[in-house]
């Protein structure tokens, strides 16, 4: 038996309990190893996509943004949610740090996924690393409020250790890059 | 005029749309910082705790465990949701290390939040760093299945970066732990 077998919970109903923009909540019951019953509350989200820009002098673009659940400007690397489900992510990953930042890049490596909270959600991230930027205008939305800020990918790392940030896909992000680039 | 004041969104109306037994899923009008009137679709949770357990060879207790949003066994350090909003969260992380992997530990470090997806959730999980560990037994719900594996830190790290551990509080933990303990 592998260990998906020995493990996996099988779908025997599924119930949509809300359908927003950015968030579908389905309800579902299923069957678990051992023949029992359960429920499965679950966010089926497009997915999304993040980057961290860095500069030739080891600065990171970083975004100072108000997040409505928490009541909080924090700090997080430039992101945003696919167009579409089958968006090319890389695509994605170019327009939303040339919008929200004015910023371009030469080198784009994908640097893996982030699952947010894979308990309830089925969102995937990919993290980018993006180098050789260039800077232009930015062109948010009427209704997108950011301020944009340069910080040494050194300190920002630090800041996380120290747990002054903590948006996770930031969090993630940073020491990835940090431990990648030798920081 | 503070940063906060500057970007902050205020509450207009409030709308329950689905009270599960994890997820409360809220629609949500706000007026922006420019006066216009936007919609925001919330999650409220319960709040939860990671726990990074490191035994005295450097070696990890990790879980092996079936997540059905994204119908995959994937891997994670041990973590679970409060029992109540004002529960101690020190109490709560030892409790489910001891629950899931059977271990106990001597020293406690809180090293930080982490908040998977602060545009959308309001979920907050508090890492610790355990160390001076003791196996004991297990004991699971009858629902709960998880494989328990000791993995060395330092390749824990290798994977993270590598993009083979794709969890979100695992992959802030596992760097975190590793940039304090110099792995």
């Amino acid at each position: 038996m592998t260990e998906y077998e020995q493990l996996c919970e099988k779908q025997l109903t599924s119930e949509d309990k809300f359908n927003g923009n950015i968030l579908h909540v389905k309800f579902d019951t299923v069957e678990l190893p051992n023949g029992n019953t359960a429920t499965r509350e679950v966010i089926r989200h497009i997915g999304a996509v993040c980057v961290v820009p860095v500069d030739e002098n080891g600065n990171v673009v970083m975004e100072r943004q108000f997040r409505y659940p928490l009541d909080k400007v924090i700090s997080e690397i430039p992101a945003g949610k696919l167009d579409r489900p089958d968006e090319d992510r890389l695509a994605a990953a170019k327009r939303e740090l040339r919008e929200e930042t004015g910023y371009t890049a030469d080198e784009w490596t994908d640097i893996g996924l982030y699952h947010p909270a894979a308990a309830y959600c089925d969102e995937t991230i990919t993290i980018y690393l993006a180098k050789g930027l260039h800077k232009g205008e930015r062109s948010l939305d009427d209704d997108e409020f950011l301020n944009v800020e340069l910080v040494p990918l050194k300190k920002l790392a630090d800041e996380v250790v120290a747990g002054n940030i903590t948006d996770g896909k930031t969090q993630v992000a940073i020491l990835k890059a940090a431990r990648i680039l030798g920081v």
